[in-house]
């Protein structure tokens, strides 16, 4: 916790102008020198999200843990080559995302590809590029696959995602673990069972583990406690039916990090304590070698890492509500739309003020929807105060929308010496290079 | 009314094959020799919905309509360029959207630029280009445009935009003229009359009339009508307080189109009847000549111009669902996330054919909410089968969200003479493009 306050991790400070710093750069001076709305990074957040989960997890493990880091959550080619760089793999959801993590340097034996609706030339071109592994979500995937493999000369080693059908505490657009979603094989009626069976005869295909995600954005350690158990207690079973012996057990991501003030980070030394030790106990039953663990952390190693700064262009006030009109829009906080998620705004040039108004922060898009908060206190604000929105580091960017045509902003990084551009503003030519008119 | 079926207008047909056509391009053909996700937009229907809204309203009015396209609607620039052909001006919502109606052969004088959050350098801009008429939302715009304007030495032709507190019958995220929404000056707490007594004084600013829209899919007249009444009075207000005779009044857009099979279309004759009625009666009765009228359509030119042709990857049955894979995914329908809009879903190569089962069309995102449609009846769905998405000529393309890095489709126009591409297909390149790492 920061002293300046507990939603500011410990990379915020204040200095003597009274201004909001991230590892040490003036966030007013930073906004004044790029332009807003601007995108700001820090390196050394990303670092310490990454070092933080190893540790976790390798001091309650006797076996590897690998994270791969879901591209989706922010596929900013700089940010992803730092996770990278720290010995993260990258786990990856599309052509396009597959090319983003090469292009970071991960290695392609590094890669994990996932999906839901993979088409023949998808799996052709993994295959191809040398991915370690692939996850299959469904037996129209796995039997495709498993033809493209035999084609391509090149066997190929998948896990089965498979659905634990429980209660997921977050919002239901990403509870993922849910029966009846679009993911995964459900396992109490045995789909999940007769798609290992189906697998463990192919030719084209070697089945290495199992894999499920139960969602996003979840802030409690239960979840993951009984998906631990259920896909142990699945995997005794494929033992016993099949002998199978998995050498992989993924369990996605979903590690949720807080929003609000009143917000409680997830305790990941316990949850990690906790999932461990019933993976050893399961498979020392079972007489099996502990298997190596995947996760796929998106959200928890960038969300907080990342910050949208904005200028207060126009105040309109009556006796309905004051609306704060900032030149950042809900199409940088495309969750704020669709998964109603909260996120902290404050005042960069004013973060020693009290706050003495209450306000709404909105945008410049032409639709009513397009505010980014309502009723939030503040301290007096003016026209020119610099804005701070939090931790936009996951889902933000990366599902920018292109309402009314505005141009997506720049990304600045902060690193130990410079603040550098890692992501150019959009141009008009940009928006419109496409068309042939 | 098609005799294929309700939801479809006249440009849709059935050729011998059993495919689903568009102004007699077969929609399975296209799919294959343009490949999916692919965007299909009629040259004739973007033209049939601009001539008969002004053949609505020029009958039924005596003084000048005029009718600016909402170029935020979809602003591909092939289509906006058949409207603007058409005699349409342009509203515009910020810079980008301003020099796409340029572009697309717009005169500036033949520009309205709306918005909410302008700075100095968007009025600076706006006026050095001659745009016509500039639409102010609140009483710092207003006087931040008079002092651009003067620093110009171009006065600028202004409307303000007033909200006339009602209640409107569409999604709360879209539903504009209400109490407390960010957009306009309330009428009745005398906020708006202020503005104006203000506005008039000022020396560079001339204002010509009043703006105010009420929100977006409404498909009953009343509210309409009701604006019509609130505007005329308030009017006539103006002109008793200050002697304001306005030029022009600005009703937005707004006008609903059809999603579902039991919805009605709007009576666009009716409502130009019932609305140009009170009009010319409440400026007669204040002894002043009848306004220029303006409206600013976007869903109702473009909404059903245009379709998205998407192929059947995968299938996954289970007992709790069959969901259908789709290559287009909730990144082309953002509106289906944003105000849970309903999109009309058929199989382009089985259109003659019965329905006999329900599925759930889901696309290949990597989230649980990346469902286009849950429970439709359909004929037997196989993979392969091209699904065509209706109506998605309106905020979709021009929302496009940017989940897991797909690539943005194609998109195809369909004219007289020929099939061609107007908007390329994503690449990787664009994709990653404005970064630098």
């Amino acid at each position: 916790m920061n002293k300046i306050g507990k939603i500011f991790h410990e990379g915020f400070g204040v200095n003597d102008l009274g201004h909001l710093t991230l590892d040490g750069y003036d966030l007013v001076e930073l906004a004044k020198k790029y332009g807003t709305p601007l995108y700001v990074v820090s390196e050394e957040r990303l670092k310490e999200n990454y070092r933080r989960m190893v540790k976790a997890f390798s001091e309650s493990y006797p076996g590897k843990v690998v994270f791969a880091y879901a591209v989706k959550a922010n596929y900013t080619l700089a940010l992803v080559k730092v996770l990278v760089s720290e010995g993260a793999w990258a786990e990856t959801f599309s052509g396009p995302e597959l090319h983003i993590a090469l292009l970071a340097g991960a290695k392609p034996e590094n890669i994990v590809l996932t999906g839901c609706n993979r088409l023949e030339e998808d799996f052709r071109e993994a295959l191809q590029l040398g991915v370690g592994l692939i996850v299959v979500d469904s037996v129209s995937e796995l039997q495709k696959l498993n033809k493209v493999a035999g084609e391509t000369g090149v066997k190929a080693n998948v896990l089965i995602r498979v659905n634990p059908a429980l209660k997921i505490p977050t919002h239901p657009r990403i509870a993922t673990g849910v029966r009846g979603t679009k993911f995964g094989l459900d396992i109490q009626s045995g789909l999940a069972l007769k798609a290992f069976e189906e697998a463990l005869k192919m030719d084209w295909v070697r089945v290495v583990g199992v894999h499920t995600h139960i969602g996003s954005q979840i802030l409690r350690i239960e979840p993951f406690v009984e998906t631990a158990k259920r896909i142990t207690s699945f995997v005794s079973s494929l033992n016993e039916r099949f002998g199978f012996k998995p050498e992989w057990l993924d369990f996605g991501g979903g590690f949720g990090i807080p929003y609000k003030r009143e917000e409680k980070s997830l305790n990941l030394i316990l949850l990690a304590k906790r999932m461990t030790n019933i993976i050893v106990k399961a498979f020392k039953k079972s007489g099996l070698n502990v298997p190596s663990l995947l996760f796929e952390p998106g959200r928890s190693l960038v969300g907080d890492a990342e910050i949208l700064l904005a200028r207060v262009g126009n105040i309109k006030d009556s006796p309905f509500g004051k609306y704060v009109f900032l030149d950042a829009s809900t199409n940088h906080l495309i969750p704020a739309l669709i998964t109603n998620q909260y996120y902290e705004i404050v005042l960069a040039n004013k973060v020693n003020k009290k706050p003495v108004e209450k306000v709404n922060f909105a945008g410049p898009l032409c639709f009513t929807g397009d505010v980014l908060a309502m009723g939030r206190k503040t301290p007096k604000v003016e026209v020119g105060d610099v804005a701070v929105i939090l931790n936009v580091g996951a889902y933000c960017k990366s599902a920018y929308a292109t309402h009314n045509a505005y141009p997506k902003p720049a990304t600045v990084m902060l690193t130990k010496s410079e603040a550098k551009i890692v992501q150019l503003k959009e141009t008009l030519e940009n928006i419109i290079g496409r068309d042939v008119w």
